[in-house]
């Protein structure tokens, strides 16, 4: 059997979990997206423990998804701001409200609304989508092995075409 | 100041987290989408303590998630399946998976691929779009509050609004 820790797994949702799957890290990530940038900004907005602040900070900082500055030369106080790789979450976090607005809170009683700041209007229900953009759903989707498969994929793979059972085919 | 459990806050983020904000429950999640349907399978496959195993699926049931079937009548065996709330996290597993696969393989280092089993092509990159279809960023979006918002959601847009600190405007 195999007892693997996350960071090990040979699966992008797993990795990606391990640096993001956590409530406060999430959360922290949509407050940058609202604007703030200041310790104290998250602090009262979230209602998190300082302690706790401080040492998820100091991981987003270190996992390279927040990045820190200094506000003035010489000065001990820092602002806070998304990096590339943090500003890449977005699909993930408006996909995460988008499923608790529907299964949570239910139509029409969204906390809040995403609107396109051109038109003002809602923005699109995410989706995953083909290359010549047509929606697809589970039973459009093949899975293969990638480039970066390591044994346990690759024998997972085997495993679902000689016994039909998983991996969908 | 607010020490607010997730459950009580007024964000579609922090409430779908709340439910689903845990590594094994989206994994889980992921390997019902790979087909997976019995307690030896998540087991085998997931390399998870039996015991965690009984407990997320069970909380993933009572959530509706997913739903439990009798495999036959008067036999203790059951099979597991997606419901529709479970399928509709498909957007956010492959996003997640994308992120992971970006962020922390790195491009051609994917250990899965995900095809269109139609064209056998690498599906889109998941993307917040407009009504219209047009990619949007952090800056083409605005936030309001929804019929949903709650005391402390309104009082945030109106701090916002006053100090221009935060929800971008």
């Amino acid at each position: 059997m195999y007892r693997k820790r996350f960071d090990e797994m040979n699966c992008a949702a797993a990795q990606a979990l391990e640096q993001i799957g956590d409530w406060w890290t999430l959360l922290l990530v949509r407050e940058a997206f609202y604007g703030t940038t200041t310790f104290s900004g998250f602090f009262e907005r979230l209602g998190i423990a300082k302690n706790v602040l401080t040492e998820r900070l100091k991981r987003l900082v270190e996992l390279g998804i927040i990045r820190r500055e200094q506000s003035k030369p010489g000065v001990e106080r820092y602002t806070y701001h998304l990096t590339d790789k943090g500003r890449d979450l977005l699909p993930l976090l408006v996909t995460l409200m988008q499923w608790g607005d529907k299964w949570v809170f239910n139509e029409n009683r969204e906390p809040i609304r995403i609107l396109d700041n051109v038109h003002q209007r809602p923005i699109r229900k995410v989706l995953v989508t083909a290359a010549d953009g047509r929606p697809l759903g589970i039973s459009d989707l093949r899975f293969r092995p990638g480039p970066g498969a390591d044994k346990r994929t690759l024998e997972r793979f085997a495993e679902a075409k000689r016994r039909r059972v998983a991996l969908k085919d």
